[in-house]
């Protein structure tokens, strides 16, 4: 049984939580949180104490779900401590910060996971997995739409590093999934959501177009809000064909009436529920990694290479021009 | 070129003499209604003569449209003039009529085609097709949808020879076209649509079962009301898989909104639209089979065995019964 | 903390004790099974002992997961030890046993719920809540296609029941749980899939027809093998338009190719993948009515009708004729 | 009637010719081809006489449909005749030369039409028409993929002008059908179809990012070859929600099997069949807006605007830079 002491009792802390206390080889070594409430209550739903922080970099995993800020100290704290780190992304909103939190890391020589949930959502994984069995050849123009149900509170804005660091870190880190390391990047920004969010000096709605180092194009757009749920679809065209994953209802209902037919319900919202197998998914396969010694799908170098490009998008974006990328 | 003369130039005879015009390989040789003005103008249409009765059954092959009971006279009259004929559906609705007709007609050996339109329906043709191909295996389960947007006038149904032999034919001869002879039907009927089809002594809701000699069972359900428009579909299982054709709207579009995603146009009304290209089909299969003097897939017994079967329905609706059917 | 004792450690046995286990207001009280090695890997797994049967009838409640012979024998027990049960379909094979058992059950006033597991399907729940709702108005034609992804072993035929009792008996259960009393029952039976079931005494291929008591008609088909998994789907049509529910894939992923386009995985496959979220909504119904003291929406009439149903479709297949049912 | 001369007996000629043909109120002037034989050919089928180009320009109205080279010239010796036009897209390869053709068209003050026949697409137009009816409110993310079967002969892509000046420029004018004038241009070029493409000077993929004058961003993508048939998809994303319009199969046929369920048709293949209904329609809109003098929905002024977005694609191919557009 892996011991998984967990920091934050927020709502991905939650998650995690509780796939670790249903997950058959871990279990949840404690929780921590300044909120002692949310902290008590989550863990009594774990059947785990409340630790401290000093107690939870004793165990022998640690499953960071605080906010940001603190995620580059506390790797370093598990790095010191000699444990698995399973961390919540983003590791940094400043890449100088990431890269000296991934020297440390390297030199303890740590395990660590990063949390890009979306690599284990069951039909994104299918698509990278058909793509690199051959299924469409070699991928030519990939497609990532990714919309929010509404957008965050301003003063979550306000602190979120934008919605390049905040938002699209997901779509760049699927990009990368599917295509590999990326060497171009062009990026469009708007505010058309919300006036406050221009305010806040960041924008609601932008479309990225990359350039693969195997030559693949990719588009990714974003919306701060989506009248009909959580969108997130994805689509990888090659030689032989398409792959293409969509999103998920609730239920397969279809309804036809005298002014339409087949229509179906709006899609699961928000990532609490789209994301439900991918959190799950994550955690056995962070476990499986630190039982085996093999290293995660998504380690501290996809953490940096993410955050790279979301600082390319925003260099493009004032610009104008193409940003090359070089690897980190 | 084929010249054909048409006998209608109501709804269904229109449709036939376009097509007829615009065939390169035939011409409509004359128009003949007693409605003389639907007649003028239709021929003008197809650059045509109005012409008699008499001039239609001196022409090289007639096309009837005109009213039910006038086909079977009719045929028997281009059977003695040694035309090919191309008869709308049904050819009468007494099973006893159609078959002293069916004795003229191959004493004349005359090549005679029977207007089951949904037989050259592209997406119908193609699930036979790649049954006979033997994509799904034996056929096990058929299941064939088909309501009507809304029912007919009260004079027509009266006149009708009832639902079964009216509109449950056609579907009657889709089951003998996808799994070919019926050796059982049972019938269930009701009037859930319009009380006054009752009072015509008719029904306006039907589900049939069947099975056919090589053991595979048909479901066929029926309403002569549809808020959605023309329903129209099949679905065939067996051993290794399932064919299901489905509909046809107006456009492709799917819209997502805010209580909805994906709702397409409701389905094309009625089948004028629906079987634009199974009628033209029909008109090259006829061309066809008279210039290579093969017969049709829709020939005089496809009229005489579905007019049997909704025979069998009405029976068994009045008995309660499974009906045996043998072969004509 | 509802405190229920779990007869039967085999497959459903399992994924109830699971689901009590998750519920925040349940818990397991142990596991009882003749299976001893079975009955302690599911007792760890759940955190509960392994019980006797008569600490089972001790509990606070309990859920009979044990082969259908034993069903009607642990519900006396359960009614005389005043618990509340929640018992796997069928109750019996015998409509007679199921009658006595219930003047049993009737005069203990116990609480007492059926398996009916699709009747918590979140599509099929949702169909039925539109309904009830009045999105299509007054319903006319209800399908259900029910097809197994393979037959079960030759041993279990011969002791089901038969395909009816075995299989349709959710169908007929379905019926009712969307068009309410049934009055008339028409059915065809065939061996498609296999000749030993037929040695073995019973169908493997079926349709049925059925007419409600407020008018509308139902079919059902049945197979019990299925080329592309666990087909479950129903259609509900009425005057203002149609509802249907569909299969479930592991993932939305389309592929499109040389050959085709949107190609989509095989459904899930078996009862346990597709009906996942309806044994753990199940669970919950049963807790919750228990805690209010409400009836359960499956309760023993349920499972009586269901059987009936399947009686009067057995007697249909034996005479040719419609049978009709009064109500129990 | 409005007779129409006919210059090109090519493919799109053909197309042309036909429509007008079976146009009610219009009718074929005569065919004009240096190929006599294409021309003879196409005048039999449309009962019209082979003429010269000099009876071609003395009809009521005429139709261009020879080499892309011939078309501004053409256009003028119409305006000098005072002819109605329609010329399909492009005017030409040079905006320079557009220009001055335009001046001359403004002057002689003649109705012109170009083929951008996309705009008749039933779906393409529903899109629109919802969109401007504001079902989605303001338009915020489009997204049009274009993907031919595959490459055209080398010696065509050579004269062809490049992928943006002659496939793109079909997405250019879909784009400012959608959302209006574009004010940002900027795009991604490559060679992953191949090779001889890039050698003969041209790209053979590519994805285009615009930002319209209402704050829409659009993205484009195209390829050269698609392995699945003729894709051409649009989506529009808004406040309240998303349209999408989608491919057509010839069949509705989906197949479901031990690998797959749901697989459809691969997508008509190409042009002529995939916009059969768009080309009859833009055939009747010239005649409408010829018999109404009325301005057609694709005049002179979207082949320029077009043709303008095609000149800053390539000019941010060449720079990496975004293109600012001014209004032509």
């Amino acid at each position: 049984m892996l011991k998984i002491a967990v920091i934050g009792a927020g709502r991905i802390g939650r998650i995690h939580a509780h796939n670790i206390a249903a997950h058959a080889g871990a279990t949840v070594a404690g929780i921590v949180d300044p909120d002692t409430a949310a902290a008590e209550r989550l863990a009594a739903e774990c059947a785990a104490p409340v630790i401290s922080l000093d107690q939870a970099f004793a165990a022998e995993a640690v499953l960071i779900g605080s906010p940001t800020p603190t995620h580059a100290d506390y790797i370093e704290r598990a790095a010191a401590a000699g444990q698995a780190v399973f961390c919540e992304k983003p590791i940094h909103l400043s890449a100088e910060r990431v890269r000296t939190c991934l020297e440390t890391v390297r030199r303890a020589g740590i395990p660590l996971m990063i949390g890009f949930n979306r690599r284990f959502d069951p039909s994104f994984k299918a698509v990278r997995d058909r793509m690199a069995a051959g299924e469409i050849g070699k991928p030519e123009l990939v497609l990532i739409s990714s919309r929010d149900p509404g957008p965050p509170p301003i003063a979550y804005v306000k602190v979120s590093g934008g919605l390049f660091r905040d938002m699209t870190i997901h779509d760049f880190d699927m990009a990368r999934y599917l295509v590999g390391d990326i060497v171009e990047v062009q990026a469009f920004g708007g505010n058309l959501v919300d006036p406050a969010i221009r305010d806040a000096g960041d924008i609601d709605t932008a479309m990225v177009t990359m350039r693969a180092a195997n030559g693949a194009m990719v588009h990714i757009n974003n919306s701060r809000r989506c009248a009909y749920g959580y969108d997130q679809r994805i689509e990888a065209f090659g030689e032989h064909g398409m792959l293409q994953a969509g999103n998920r209802m609730a239920t397969t209902v279809e309804a036809s009436g005298g002014k339409q037919t087949g229509a179906k319900d709006v899609v699961l919202n928000f990532f609490i529920q789209r994301y439900q197998e991918a959190y799950a998914a994550e955690v056995e396969h962070f476990v499986a990694c630190v039982r085996e010694k093999a290293p995660p799908i998504a380690g501290f170098a996809e953490g940096l290479e993410a955050l790279r490009l979301a600082d390319a998008a925003l260099e493009s974006l004032r610009t104008g021009q193409i940003v090359r990328v070089h690897k980190g």
